[in-house]
Formats: C-alpha cells, sequence, structure tokens
C-alpha cells in the first residue's frame, strides 16, 4: 500500500476554506498563487510518499537504538533525512529572511499534514524544530537569530523543547532545573528534563535545545521560569561547531509507537544555555510558540487518521468475503461493498476531511492575524487551535481503531501496518497538553475570559453558513439542518458554561472535554458544510465532477452520522455534572 | 499495581441479576449456595491476582517464541499453568461427570473475568479448552467425551478452535481444508489454518484441534463444512499418548497485543482426525459452541476495562499534578481531583460494570435456558449473546484508551502498563467474529428472524424496570427517565429495522452496528438501572454502604454520561442510511 498524499483535497481547502481571498492580498504572500503553492506541495508530496512513506514500517520496527549515551537511527532514516534537507522543505513556511520559502500557513500545515501521513516518527523532528524556530523568531534576539535559525531553517540543525520533568507535566509550574547566571552572559543549567522528541539522534550536526528552568531567586511556580538555548554543541563565533556542551542522553524511552522517534531523557550538567528575553517570562514565552506547537499535532491527527484511512480503503478494495447482504450476487463481494465496512470507511473519511477543513481556516485566520493584527481573527483563529488539538487528535485515535478493525484478523498483524497506526495515534492527544488541558485553554481562556463573545461570534458564522445551505438543494439543506441541530447543541452548553463559570466553576469543568468535542465536531461540520456549498457551486460549473461529488457525500455523511453525537454531549455538559462530581472512589 | 479482583461486585451481580432466584431452585445446582460459590471465586481470584497477574507484562514483553516448528513460552507461564492445573481451575463450571466442580454459568463468567483481567495471554489457552469442551459435551459421541473431556476439564491437555484460513475469514463458507474418509474410522486432513489462538506451545501435554474441513463430495459453501477432532499426539486405547500427528506449526504471528499467547499457522499433511457428529453440520455444531464463545470474548472485554480502569485509579490517586480549577488550594492535587480525571475514571468503570452486569444476566439465562428450556429465557440470552460480544468488546478498546490517557506521558511508556491493555483490547471486537459479524447476527437472526418479537420483550421488561425506578427517590428518578428516552430510540430503530427488512435491506443493515451498539448500551444501562434498585434496597437496610453507594453513583454516571449515546445511534439508523449507501469511493 502506497501513501497518495491528498493533494486535491489540500488545494481546496486553501482555495475555499482558508480564507484564501484575504490571506493572498497580504504584502508578505504577495508573491504566491494557487498554482505556486500546489506546485511546491506537490513537489513536497512527491518526496514524501516516494522517499519516506514505504519507509515507515520498517523505521519502527527496528526502532531508534540506544548505546552508551548516543542515539542511532537506521542510515535509511538518516539518508531520507538529509535529502528533505537538501531539498529545502524544513523551510517551507519559514521567512525569506533566514533562507526559508516564506510561504503561508495554509501550505504549511498541509506540509505538516503529508510529512507526518508518510511516517510519523520522521515528521517528528521537523516539527520540533518549527518550534524552536517559531520561538527564536518570536522571542530571540537578533544575535540569537543570527546564530541560530538559518541552520534550523534549512534543516541542518535540528530543535527540541524541554519541558517536562518528573514532577512537572501538565503542572509545568513544577519545573525545577537551575539556571544559574555566570555573570558573563550565559547560564549554567542543571536538572533533568524527560520525554524530550529527539532530543538525542544522529540525523543533524546539531541540536538546539530550548530549555524551561529556574534561576536561583526566581518565585516559585509559573511565574519563575526563564527559557534558555542550550545548544548540543556550542557554536563559535564563526559559526563552525565548538565542544559538546554538558548535555547527555541517559536512555530513550520503550514506547507504545512512533519508536523511530527516539523520546529522550536529558541530564544536563551545568550545560551552557543562553536567557531568551528576559528571566522569568519562559512560560509567556513558551505560550506564544505553543499556538504552532499544539495547530501541528493538531494536523498530525489528521495526518494519522488519512493514513489508516487510505490503507484500510486499499484493503476493503482487495479483499473478497462474504456475500452481499442484500442478496444480489451468489459470489463474495470486496468487503467494501457490504454497509458496514462502508460505515466505517466513510466515518474515517469523514473525520479526515473535517480535521483538515479545520486546520486550513484555522491557518488562514493565524495568518490575517500575525500579519493586519484584526482582533476578531485572532480571537477566533485561538479559539480554533484547542479545537484542532483536541478535537484532531482525539478522532485520529478512533480513526486509526476503525483502520484496525476493517482489516479484521489482518489489522493485529504488525506487519500490515494498520496496527502502526493504532499505536502513533495515541501520542496525539497527550503530548504538548493532553485533552483535558486543551479543554481548559478554551473553556477558561478562549470563552470564559471574554465571556462568550468569541464563542456567539463562532455560532453567528455557523448560523450564517446554515442559512446558505438551507437555501440549496435537498442535500445542502440536509447538511443545514444537522448543523443548525448541532450549534444549537453548542449554544446550550455555551449558555451553561457562562452562568456556572460564575456560581459553580467546577460544574462547569466537569462538561470541558466534551464541551472541546462538542465544538470541535461543531467546527469540523461546519467547515464541511462550507465544502459542501463550494463544492456544489463547482458541480453547477460541471468542474471536478468526480472529486465535488465525492466532497458532498462526505459533508452528508458527517452530518448525518457525526453531528449527532453534539446532542448527546450537550447533555452530559448540562446534565452529567452533579453524579460525576458526587461519586466517591472508595480504597 | 496489583490487581484486585472484584469479587464483591461479581457476587452482587450473581445475586442480584443472574435471576439466581430460578437458577438456584435448577436440580444441577441444588448443591452450590451463594456462599459456596463465593468461596470458590475468592480462592480462583487470589491465584489469579497472586499467581498470573503480577507476571503479566512480563510475558508480553517477552513474548511467544517460535524455534523450529517449535513454541516456547517463559518458564513461569509454564509453572503458573500446572498450578492452574494443579488446583483444577479448568474445571469450575464444567460437569461433574468428567471431573469437573459443576457450578453454574454466572460463576463461569465470573471467573473468565477475572483470569482474563490478571492476563489475557494466559486467560486465551483455557478460554478456547473451555470452547472445545463445550463443542465436546454437545455434538461428540460417548467414546470421544470419554477419550478427550476428562484430560481437557482439568487442563492437562488444551483445546483449539480450527477455522479460519486465508480465504475464509468471517466468511467461512470458503474454507477448503480437505477431509478424506480413509474407511477407517478417521480422515485425512489436508490444508492450512491460520489465526489459531495457542495452536501449538508447551503448557500441556497434548492439544486437541477441533478442525472445520470439507469432505471431498460435500456441497459447496458453508453447508459442506464437517468438524473433526484431531489431536496433537494420538491418544492410545488406554488413554496414554501415541505418536505424533502430522499437524505442524509453520509460524507465529507478530502481533499488536496479547503476545504471550501464540497464534499459529498450522499444517495439516494428512493428519488423523475423527469426525464429530455427521459430516455436513459442522458448522451447525460450530454456531452451537459460538454463543459460548462469543460470550466469554465478550467477558474477556470486561476483564480488560476493568483491569485498565484499577490501573488508571490507582495512577489517579498517586499523580500530584496542578492546584484544583475551583481554587480551593494552591497545592497541587492528586490528579484524581481533577473533573475531567473523575469524568474518565467513572466512565471507564460505569461501562466496566455495566458489561459485567449484563454478563451476569445473560448467563443466568443461559442455565435456565438449557436446564428447563424455557423458550423465553432462550430467545433473550440469545438476542444478549451478540450483544456482550460486540458492546463489551468495542467499549473495551474505548476504555483501555481512557486508561492510557489518563496516565498522560506515562501511558505511552510501555513498562507502565496502561498500553499493554490499549494493545490488547484491539482483538476483542474482531476475533470470535467481528461487531459487525455480531451485529449481523443481532439483527438478522435474533430480530428480523422473529419479526421483533423478542425485542420488543426485551424493551417491555426493561419498561417495567423503568417503572420501578420511577417510584424511587430522585436518584432512581433521573436514572429511569434516562433509561425511558434511550429504550424510545431502541424501539424507533427496531421499527425502522423491520419496516426496512422488508423494503430495503441495505439500508436495515447500513445501521447493524449502530444498533448493536444502540442496543448493548441500553441492555447494560438496564441492568445499572436493577443494579440501581438493588442497590437503594440494600441502602435502605443499612447493608454494605460503601459499596451500594458507588453502585447507585455508577448507575447515575452510566444514565448520564452514556445512555445519551443512544439518541445518536437512533439519528444514524434512522437518517443515515441513505448519505452511507449513496457515497462513492473514486479511485
Amino acid at each position: 500500500m502506497t501513501y497518495q498524499p491528498p493533494v486535491q483535497d489540500l488545494m481546496f481547502c486553501i482555495e475555499h476554506l482558508s480564507h484564501w481571498d484575504q490571506v493572498s492580498k497580504l504584502d508578505k504572500y504577495a508573491d504566491f498563487d494557487l498554482t505556486d503553492m500546489e506546485a511546491v506541495l506537490d513537489g513536497y508530496a512527491r518526496f514524501c510518499a516516494e522517499q519516506i512513506a514505504p519507509m515507515s514500517y520498517e523505521w519502527d520496527n527496528s526502532g531508534a537504538k540506544f548505546d552508551n549515551g548516543k542515539v542511532k537511527l537506521p542510515q535509511a532514516h538518516k539518508d531520507a533525512y538529509a535529502q528533505f534537507v537538501d531539498m529545502g522543505w524544513q523551510s517551507i513556511a519559514h521567512p525569506a529572511e533566514f533562507g526559508g520559502m516564506g510561504l503561508p500557513r495554509c501550505v504549511g500545515a498541509a506540509s505538516v499534514e503529508v510529512l507526518n501521513a508518510a511516517d510519523m516518527s520522521f515528521g517528528l523532528c521537523p516539527l520540533l524544530t518549527d518550534g524552536a524556530i517559531e520561538a527564536l523568531m518570536l522571542t530571540g534576539s537578533d544575535e540569537q537569530k543570527a546564530t541560530y535559525l538559518e541552520n534550523l531553517i534549512s534543516g541542518r540543525w535540528s530543535g527540541t523543547m524541554n519541558l517536562t520533568e518528573p514532577q512537572a507535566g501538565s503542572d509545568l509550574g513544577r519545573v525545577a532545573t537551575k539556571a544559574t547566571n555566570r555573570g558573563d552572559g550565559t547560564y549554567g543549567i542543571t536538572g533533568t528534563k524527560i520525554y524530550i522528541t529527539y532530543g538525542a539522534h544522529d540525523l543533524t550536526e546539531n541540536i538546539i535545545h530550548l530549555v524551561l528552568a529556574r534561576t536561583p531567586d526566581a518565585p516559585a511556580g509559573p511565574k519563575g521560569l526563564s527559557l534558555f538555548i542550550v545548544p548540543q554543541k556550542m557554536v563559535n563565533a564563526d559559526g563552525s561547531l565548538g565542544a559538546e556542551n554538558t548535555v547527555n542522553c541517559g536512555s530513550i524511552e520503550h514506547k507504545l509507537g512512533v519508536r523511530a522517534s527516539p523520546t529522550a531523557v536529558l541530564n544536563y550538567a551545568d550545560a551552557t544555555g543562553f536567557l531568551i528575553g528576559e528571566e522569568n517570562r519562559g512560560l509567556e514565552y513558551m505560550f506564544i510558540m505553543m499556538n504552532a506547537a499544539r495547530f501541528a499535532v493538531g494536523v498530525q491527527g489528521i495526518s494519522t487518521a488519512d493514513r489508516a484511512y487510505q490503507r484500510a480503503l486499499a484493503y476493503a478494495r482487495d479483499r473478497v468475503q462474504s456475500r452481499p447482504v442484500n442478496g444480489s450476487s451468489k459470489d463474495a463481494a470486496p468487503i467494501i461493498e457490504h454497509p458496514d465496512v462502508r460505515r466505517m470507511l466513510l466515518r474515517m473519511r469523514a473525520l479526515s476531511e473535517g480535521g483538515r477543513a479545520l486546520a486550513a481556516t484555522t491557518a488562514g485566520l493565524l495568518d490575517i492575524a500575525h500579519e493586519t493584527h484584526d482582533k476578531n481573527a485572532l480571537m477566533l483563529a485561538e479559539f480554533m487551535v484547542p479545537l484542532i488539538k483536541g478535537f484532531c487528535t482525539e478522532r485520529a485515535v478512533e480513526v486509526a481503531s476503525l483502520g484496525v478493525q476493517i482489516h479484521g484478523g489482518m489489522g493485529f498483524i504488525e506487519e500490515t501496518g494498520a496496527a502502526q497506526h493504532y499505536r502513533d495515534a495515541r501520542i496525539l492527544p497527550i503530548y504538548e497538553g493532553t485533552t483535558a488541558i486543551q479543554a481548559n485553554d478554551l473553556l477558561g481562556r478562549k470563552v470564559m475570559r471574554d465571556t462568550g463573545e468569541t464563542a456567539r461570534q463562532f455560532a453567528a458564522q455557523i448560523a450564517a453558513t446554515e442559512a446558505a445551505l438551507a437555501a440549496g438543494d435537498a442535500t445542502a439543506q440536509a447538511i443545514g439542518a444537522a448543523l443548525a441541530s448541532a450549534r444549537r447543541s453548542f449554544e446550550a452548553a455555551l449558555d451553561y458554561m457562562i452562568e456556572h463559570s460564575r456560581s459553580d466553576i467546577d460544574a462547569a469543568f466537569a462538561g470541558s472535554v466534551p464541551f472541546l468535542m462538542l465544538t470541535g465536531t461543531l467546527a469540523a461540520g461546519w467547515q464541511l458544510g462550507k465544502s459542501a456549498l463550494a463544492a456544489q457551486t463547482a458541480l453547477s460549473a460541471g468542474r471536478n465532477v468526480p472529486f465535488m461529488t465525492q466532497k458532498l457525500a462526505t459533508a452528508l455523511f458527517y452530518a448525518q452520522h457525526i453531528l449527532p453525537e453534539c446532542a448527546a454531549e450537550e447533555a452530559r455538559i448540562i446534565h452529567g455534572a452533579s453524579s460525576l462530581l458526587a461519586a466517591a472512589f472508595p480504597e
């Protein structure tokens, strides 16, 4: 089974959902049109499909190896990474000023999807490097940018994020790694960081660690954290590499999935670090880049879902088993003809395409927000980020599980590959903030802080899409009706949340994840509703008929099979808090 | 983390849900009372918790080894199995006539749950032996019973079921293994069987394979299959073991989970087999024992869910992270205090206990049906079996996934153990008939065949429980109201199914799995509703207050958080067929 990057759907989403009419008018992107972007994406997709995707099972099966403090990856993995660097693929969405291609975020998101669908373990190294680039772009000094950015954007060096410690996971206020100002412009960093993705590896000449640590006189808790650059190898004034820093890899983890992505324990023993920005503002800087990292992990969910879908689809076409239930033939049929296999495949496709649509629209909003400082765009984009992270990753687990199911017994055999997606997907709702953390972000920061104003604007925009659908044909009307019902569930849940934010905060947060799932399910359904409108316009003009027909069918399936879940989430939120909060857990 | 067998809840279910008032009056079980059964279960539970459960991760991690045609299991696994045999644990629910303890099925089900919670890989060997015993009891000749049963019931020999071939999975009509009558009372069996659980291993002196094969002149399709006993080692007339039969293990599979359970490819090269019953009735015999095997796999779902729950609960009590969201403390709290962790734990507990309740009531019905030939009991029990298999196993996947989520990053590390449940659970909705096969059984054989009569009796019994709940306190009333709403969804879906069984069979089967999940979710909710009634009676009398309070809380949580899913399933069934059937899958 080969991976076929969904370039047509990615471009459909960019053209119709990513606010391309506005993004294309931004000065920063004046040089690009849709054709240019498609050409870049096509080239990238070909590289991912041909060089990465066929190796995914083999790399996972051999896994990263730890030997005497060093982490080794298979030679083929190293070769593919070298090609990735040679072709400049790390640089797609990074600024031209430091050697990047400078393409808009919607193309960046598409490229993240395709690479991670080809192989999530491979994709994690560039993803973390993207995070480090984003952090340095936003918060680094000119000298720091000059020292590190070009080599990170080329992919010759990689980046890491060092947040977690054994006692400090979701709760970063408990970070204990120490940073001592040496008085010479450097800090001595001492402590142990865990779960560091690509914390040690042999793909690049250097690794740039971004490390949260605490100066001796810093306040306790989250407001006493500072952010440091700790290069694995020191960088000389002329840009050449110097001595090894005192950062050692103690071990790598034996993980359920993404086994070709080394997850390191890093021991910092008075390692040389450079402060980013000001002391005690580290967590604030982390939050700035966290939107980007969370968005990217959400996109990994779409990647995993689509790859699992493609694999299951190929199997369902090939595998012949049992006669049609309607008695139309005496011969066994390819299982894709059996209604329940269709149901599972369509569910996988609808959730994949729904997630992709959500990511595209948010990428566009982020571009508009960053370039024009449009407050509404920023608020809505920030409202969407926890949905993409929370909803797309939870759905990825579900979709990967369906992918195994479609394979039957074969799905449980590792060599088939379906199980790898099921294993890989499971980290997605955990890292870069668990689903509960995303739900707290959505509810606390994005909904309650403005007493639901952004949430109501979101609902109003959905109502506008419903109105447009109501003016369409029977399919559009059915989608619009399901959307309206889901949107009303959202509004009822929102009212409940705003009311309880004042009167009973525990009762509100008891429904935080149901609220996130309701909102994410609705948001993706909304974008598929907009997709249906665009597809109907295209069909009226006779353009891309098979693709547009399929798009419409996916949107209708989503409306009829997935949007009804919103009412169940509403019921949980509105009626479920007391049973949740009152229950005891006797020893 | 140690496994604590839920003996109290198992006994609660036996006492209050398994129709114990009727079962205890059956001649066959006249010798047993609840105290006897609890004593047996206690002893068995202690063995499983002490000798099996602590080894589960280690056995899975080393896995079964294949070496030159032989399968080897770790010495500790062999030792534990030898103890299992010495203590007579294989024999719990098998007839005294062949050396069994002869306990009722409700105790048998409880013992299956506990063993498989301790270690599913270990549990699979006795589970398959149970299947072989059941088949021989029901369909074997007196001579066959005399030759094999005692050693199977003691556990000294194990049994296997050989159905699947590469081209014949769900579709057993495609079985091609040949059986040639040698004219001396034996058959020569030739062919390849795959996915044979414990098809080869070194735990027992002999392995008794039950094999579906086709005689040369048999009709094509499912009606030409015959069932054979193929002993791995021939059994001499005096009961001693003779020569090795010509059955060879070609390889074992590299699986996602249950890695300490060898899954073998078996090559039959004119192996000596003995016909069971009559030629061409093999599939019919298989169906007789399939209810038992499917029931047992459903129970494995409960096992996995409960073990995952216990592990997550222990972690959530220990792990301290983040302050309470209501600001009640400045210190970080054990994560069990955070609302969303409570939500996940309660969901795990409610689904585990709901499944257990469903299994207990069905075990009781099966006992009544088999001993009294009560048609209503038999029809309802057979209606329940696909629910237990389909619902409990799908829910096990969900619960195991929540278990990983509660552990955060630790959940993704194999040594934690949470990931093992997630891996193990994934085979449950596949083997012994996928969820779609269960749904077809429910819809085709158990609902449409009697045009919904049994289904309507099921709904009427639920309505009676609702009425009893409506007469209770506020908690009981809330449970009753949620149950009524879910039951109405079921009735609407049932009407749709009966109507479309005549007019549009594809449109009916498009909703087969949603119908199974709706019905299973409702059935478990019903049994928890009955549990709530029993708990309230006990509480009024001041008996077992902490346990009964917890039982009531679980039932209320299930009603408010899980039963609302029935309405979403109803919507999918009633409105979702056309979008599912019409969608195309372009290349």
